[in-house]
């Protein structure tokens, strides 16, 4: 099960320490998923190397944009690109080349060393919703995010067990100026979680808050040796690098800091509508995109991946948990394995307005493919309604419970002696039954998943008990896991700095609402 | 995408004919899957080969027992098992031996040849749920189902688009003596829709009366050279065959229908705690229980498979939708096609008290990983709630919907010209859109699966239709769909020698109520 209890740490030295271990309520996190089941291969040889084929047609007859970033285009020259204006034509081969000095997989740290990440190989992340203005709960329903919610939900994911990462704008916090707005998140997530995080990537200057913060928090020789953030980089399908978000990735990929490199896909709107199609763009995507991490930085840590949904051809609304949507990310999945590069994409997508039966129908048709199609990084893998919008109290306790799921899955069969179980066959033999038999009572406690949520109890129990469902057992459970919650220890030296660079950068400049 | 339009067809001639083809409602329902992508493929070939040898030992040294049934210890004596008591040993190799003659794939006909389904190969057939002694629907919540209750499910089958069979027992109908309830269900299945169905198999007179009633439908000689029934013969777990089962069986059998040989499995009550013991039973189980069918009648059509849930081992619950049933559900798949059998297994199932997000979290696990793990032969695919204990209504035309992803998953990914799409990257170009160009409108109707059920409406839109959950978006679409529903043509001369069949049968015993 590669299980660990990663409890309540303490970071600060003697009393402090000592107080905090006395006090300590331990968080039990799961260790971060490693697979021992194989991927599923929806593309055959044929497939893939007509898809790279034509990849590497896009870069070179079609060329992709890199916008307002004049820098970049020098990179792209020096590179051996051929630059008109802004459009940036690879010859074959070259992007491949460029990316080959990426890393296949980096050690993501944690300031609890317990929590560091391991991104690549066959291992899988799980992190929170990212993005939402929104968020809703079964009582207050849907509001604007403030800051108040996101600590929330920055508590709720320490306290998960199946959730590795504290992820990055688990909600937007609408109530803190948009110029200001970064350096709260941060806060929160150096502060109240000791699980890895995300920088952030809405300027150039916020990415480098983002590495100065870190290294207060780290240590700077730490951070410059380490990578300590993973940040998220959407490339503007199709094939469009605009200025900020590259910026945002300079910054990173100078420091040394990861870069999720990810085409944000509709299908249908932003990508051909056909999968086919659409594969192939994602990867002249993500061989532009990862090649220009690696001309600002060899070496650089870099996911690539892709934020892929289809659209309602009737409606235009974007629509998530359907096939075509899993045909995409098991086909990237193969595609970024044969690049040698760690893989983003999935999460427990939906576009349901309420955490109801359709959002868990779409949820779980994604975070199965997410599992099978060989993710190393899932973002959006908890609390994630209605498209993306919100982020939901109620969905993100449902969610992450389900996670659980996917760690026990990716355990695989295990064929020894235990696991083959022909003693317990003898033992029992035609017409007997095996719940007290010795080899059950030797290995019940961690044969099978247990859920933390769901409604196993007898009918009559769970009528007398109020016929609550889901939504209601969800809202009962977010509420005692923030009652319950526990600050973890921090030096107060660390913290103090860090408030006050806070304090100092919202000073330093009007606020900004747009 | 293989569907096709098989609406309603007049089985009569001349008038009723000509006036049922200017009135008839045509109703799609879609082909069966033919699968264009792989399958699953959880364990590798070590792992088959100990799980096949050990299984070959259970048979050998163990052994199976047949339970108040002389004629089958007689043929497992004739065939060169040794038979102890009720106990047959079977020697290494002859239950595989014996398992060679059952065909691999057969055509179960409809009395609507456009409905026929061919079940082996690459090929899933979706059926809906079986056994529940309760209904719920959103308005009348949970109790007694009665045959209203049954014909009302019968009619939801025949108008779902996704829905390749009518099924058996899509819910008990308590109102009717137990004796007697066979007969007004398959009256039902008869006369109400034209979609293949199943037999009795809770006596094995029941099973004679199946098939006479199936002679009057389809005409005695095509039914002794055709397979016009599928019927579920559970397995006593561990390794008993109780002398009903098999006396329904034998019946199927010797009248070349079509037998699912399932052990029922809850792992650690009924198998071993570990999923490599539990395949190993189950392969024990169905190579025992395939090669009885043999030797009643070599060549008899028969699929293999088992229903498969884990048990909550704090409560004894049986729980659903979990990655143990998953993994047992995987590993099953790849034994059955190594012994060249139709495979069955899988379902919307789970274990929630209500269609909430407990159960579409559930259902979707299953389904997923049914379409996955190569399963011929789906029973339980919509409609499935607590556990097997309670049709509901609204869960019914939910599943239904999701089986609709399926269909799409199992497509594939088309690499052609067309799914290229390289014209469209070229037309498009970077910082384009894709929503006007030629190859999106050439696609667009078919390039995605749609939902008939869920809702991606714009929240504003959403909350001004009344802020509708997906119950009560499900409630009101089995309502439209029985207002809707058109009962298909049929022969009258059938209807009433059916009905005579009936009334006879009932008139023939006292009522009998256990």
């Amino acid at each position: 099960m590669n299980e660990q209890v990663a409890g309540r740490r303490a970071r600060g030295g003697g009393g402090a320490s000592r107080r905090a271990e006395r006090t300590a309520v331990s968080f039990e996190t799961a260790r971060f998923i490693e697979r021992n089941i194989p991927n599923f291969e929806i593309l055959n040889e044929e497939a893939l190397q007509i898809i790279e084929h034509n990849a590497e047609t896009i870069l070179e007859e079609i060329g992709v944009n890199f916008v307002e970033n004049e820098a970049a285009l020098q990179r792209w020259r020096d590179a051996g690109a051929d630059v008109r204006g802004e459009r940036v034509h690879i010859p074959r081969g070259l992007a491949r080349k460029l990316c080959s000095t990426a890393p296949s997989s980096f050690t993501q740290h944690a300031r609890n060393p317990a929590r560091n990440v391991e991104i690549g190989g066959r291992n899988l992340v799980l992190a929170p919703v990212y993005g939402p203005p929104f968020v809703r709960d079964m009582e207050g329903g849907r509001r604007y995010a403030t800051i108040a919610d996101f600590r929330n939900f920055v508590k709720l994911a320490y306290m998960s067990k199946w959730l590795h990462h504290s992820g990055g704008t688990v909600c937007e916090p609408t109530d803190v100026p948009v110029n200001k707005r970064h350096l709260d998140m941060l806060l929160a997530h150096m502060t109240l979680s000791d699980k890895p995080f995300m920088g952030s990537v809405t300027a150039p200057e916020r990415a480098a808050d983002s590495v100065a913060m870190a290294k207060i928090l780290f240590g700077s020789d730490f951070v410059d040796q380490n990578t300590v953030m993973t940040s998220l980089v959407n490339i503007n399908s199709p094939m469009t690098f605009d200025g900020i978000m590259m910026g945002a990735l300079e910054t990173y990929a100078a420091a040394n800091q990861a870069s999720i490199v990810s085409p944000f896909i509709v299908g249908g709107a932003m990508a051909p509508v056909t999968v086919g199609g659409t594969l192939t763009q994602v990867l002249a995507e993500v061989l532009a995109g990862v090649s220009y991490s690696q001309l600002v930085r060899a070496g650089s840590p870099v996911i690539a991946g892709a934020f892929v949904t289809s659209i309602d051809m009737n409606s235009g609304a974007p629509t998530f948990g359907t096939p075509e949507a899993s045909h995409i990310t098991y086909g990237v999945g193969q595609l970024v394995r044969r690049l040698g590069l760690p893989y983003r994409s999935a999460g427990a997508f939906c576009g349901s307005k309420l955490p109801d039966a359709q959002a868990a129908y779409e949820s779980a048709n994604s975070l199965n493919m997410g599992l099978l199609s060989g993710v190393n990084f899932m973002l959006h893998a908890c609390g994630w309604l209605e498209g993306g919008l919100v982020s939901s109290y109620e969905k993100f306790v449902m969610d992450a419970d389900q996670l659980g799921t996917l760690h026990h899955m990716a355990k695989g069969i295990l064929m020894d002696e235990n696991g083959q179980g022909m003693d317990a066959i003898r033992e029992v033999g035609p017409g007997g039954h095996y719940l007290g038999c010795e080899h059950t009572q030797a290995n019940f406690k961690t044969a099978f998943w247990r859920t933390d949520l769901l409604d196993y109890k007898p009918f009559e129990t769970w009528a007398e008990e109020g016929s609550r469902d889901t939504m209601q057992l969800a809202n009962e459970r977010w509420k005692k896991m923030l009652n319950d919650y526990v600050q973890p220890e921090l030096d107060v030296a660390k913290t103090e700095a860090l408030e006050a660079f806070v304090a100092e950068r919202k000073a330093s400049e009007p606020d900004a609402f747009i």
